[in-house]
């Protein structure tokens, strides 16, 4: 584990113990100094030709191999920029086109929220029949059926950490002639991803929970190698032409997932998060894996010894569960903000649920002993049972 | 002038004068320590907490306050984030809505090709009988009849900065019933832009030409205050959502413009935007015009006189141009890199096309004068015939 524990490239505030990863990874220590240079010795000093001397044009398409090679995509499969929302239009507005003859997208309603809204306002935007089906995740393959055009799931559970099995759901899509999303928000950076031997067509994810790019930062879209020059973008912007600076009048998709890219890139967010995934330089993703179960097996353990208040609301079997730990609790936002003000930082998930992310990059043992004693001093004292933290703010 | 004038806020590289600024603008020089605080004390310090704490989900509302100051529009009417492109999309996509009988969105040749580019996969993707139709951006408005839905023009011509009267444009198309999209691009910051005047019921622009916001900063789209409560988001993403921490199966549209925002903000570009727009602080936007007026009859003046080669590919009279000026020149490319080896950036588009912005903030009468001394020393001593020159790169 010793390999895989890098806390010295973090920047960790003092006092506080990070379980929130899963929401936005903490700031890697290189990153202020390489945003800083971007700004100063490439805007600054190139100004417009930093589009090639500083390589910003090509810039989303190597983050894009960088981001692959955690996720298991071969080079030239994934395409940065945008936000996670829109790149879910993308992929779906896409999948849609490639079964005319079906009408249902099927999800399930672990989905985090704003992949059924993104279909939602597709769906109405379409007005062409299309609907929306959410199921239970647990029985999902149960209603994949020759209705279904596109089967769309986030793979790791934002509020339980329930983890499908990529393999064996594509596996039921494919029988039944279904497209296949997945959404990796919650599974890039922490859990082994083979996007290559699961087939799905299409995949999208962000890099701002387990990648570290910080906030806002690009989420990213993959397209199976032999479907990109066939996928008609729905978002046909500009740098998704064959011939961006040729100015046609006409579109014309570029080969491959370049069609995937959409307007100008986000420059100083895509430095940033370029410089965050060095941090991933030399880091085994099954030793990862091994390293975030042991971490998430102590911290069930502590806590179900500890604190009997607090109800697994995870999965307790380690390999159907991503790369956090949720707990059920009826006062579980003011327990979540009476521990965050000890310096032991999860979140709360509406209705009640108490989360806690596990990023063996920059949590050990002796951090998840810490948290479990400050979480068993809030619980069992009821501490949590003070106005202060009751109060509601807009994000939680 | 004295009080237009602001060189002292940029930084601008020795020996350049900057006459791209209507590509990408330079960097202000408050702007790295603003990014740097934003990463250190923010992200690095407060984690998660800095959506509060830090304002940052409140940010894209407040930055389309200051940018909805600069082109006419009340507070609460302008949302920022994604790109040009994308805000393109749902400016169009809501418009159609508005207008179901009808299937022609109309446009100019002079538009910049993203917008076409969008305009083409969304009647793809719609698949419903819509059709894109550009006309001359001369005789636009004896084009809009009664079956265009949609007028969608970019104010001032990206090539020739010739300029639209958006008032005028805006009634045709009301007379006929279609509803109104203007591009800002290269308006923002540039010409005196009133949108509540106006009364079109969209525009959108981008924030990284005149308004100094970096590579790949936020662009804004403005919904006509009584009709935000009206639109249908087809990008229905959770940030834009009534209630987006109540984490609801259901999209339900946020009140008023916030229904136009979709992911999660960018907030490193939003940091360096909002601290660029500082620059801003007591510009009279008149007074910006009558300085950029100057400068353009200045150059255009000087470069009649110096350099007869050159012949003028924006309109003669200073009225019904923007705010910068284009010549033509068969060799237009090489000639361009020969100009910008000697420190003076303008650029190229093609077929023929050398641009130049005109940016008072932190361009003066001297900077014109010596940049013409350059460019008639490069077309008339035919400097520009080097084959160092005619190498074409990605960008131009």
């Amino acid at each position: 584990m010793s390999s895989i524990l890098r806390k010295d490239q973090f920047h960790l505030p003092e006092g506080v113990i990070y379980l929130d990863g899963n929401s936005l990874g903490p700031l890697p220590k290189s990153v202020p100094a390489r945003v800083a240079a971007m700004l100063t010795d490439e805007w600054g000093e190139m100004l417009i030709k930093g589009w090639n001397t500083a390589g910003w044009m090509a810039q989303p398409s190597a983050v894009g191999n960088t981001v692959g090679g955690l996720v298991g995509a071969p080079d030239g499969t994934i395409a940065m920029g945008d936000t996670l929302s829109v790149k879910v239009f993308q992929a779906v507005a896409a999948a849609i086109k490639m079964r005319p003859e079906r009408k249902v997208i099927l999800s399930d309603t672990g989905n985090f929220p704003t992949d059924l809204y993104m279909v939602d306002g597709l769906t109405k935007l379409l007005d062409d029949g299309y609907s929306l089906r959410t199921e239970s995740p647990e029985d999902i393959t149960d209603f994949i059926d020759d209705s279904v055009a596109v089967v769309m799931l986030t793979q790791v559970d934002y509020r339980t950490g329930r983890m499908h099995d990529m393999d064996a759901v594509t596996k039921a899509a494919h029988a039944a002639g279904a497209v296949m999303i997945w959404d990796l928000a919650h599974s890039a950076g922490a859990v082994p991803v083979d996007l290559s031997a699961c087939q799905c067509e299409f995949a999208v994810g962000c890099t701002y929970k387990y990648l570290n790019g910080g906030p806002g930062a690009p989420a990213f879209i993959y397209v199976r190698s032999d479907l990109a020059d066939q996928v008609d973008p729905a978002l046909a912007g500009w740098l998704g032409h064959d011939a961006p600076f040729d100015f046609d009048l006409d579109y014309r998709p570029a080969p491959g997932i370049e069609r995937m890219r959409v307007g100008t890139p986000p420059v100083i967010q895509m430095a940033s998060l370029e410089e965050a995934l060095k941090v991933w330089d030399g880091v085994d993703m099954a030793e990862l894996r091994r390293a975030s179960i042991a971490l998430q097996e102590q911290f069930i353990e502590e806590i179900e010894a500890q604190v009997p208040a607090l109800t697994l609301a995870s999965p307790r079997d380690s390999a159907t569960r991503g790369s956090q730990v949720s707990f059920a609790f009826k006062e579980g936002y003011a327990a979540m903000q009476a521990v965050i003000a000890r310096g032991v930082i999860g979140d709360f998930r509406a209705p009640n649920i108490m989360r806690f992310g596990f990023t063996p990059l920059y949590v050990d043992a002796a951090d998840v002993t810490a948290a479990v004693k400050h979480i068993a001093e809030v619980i069992n004292g009821n501490l949590w049972d003070n106005p202060v933290y009751k109060q509601r703010s807009r994000v939680t």
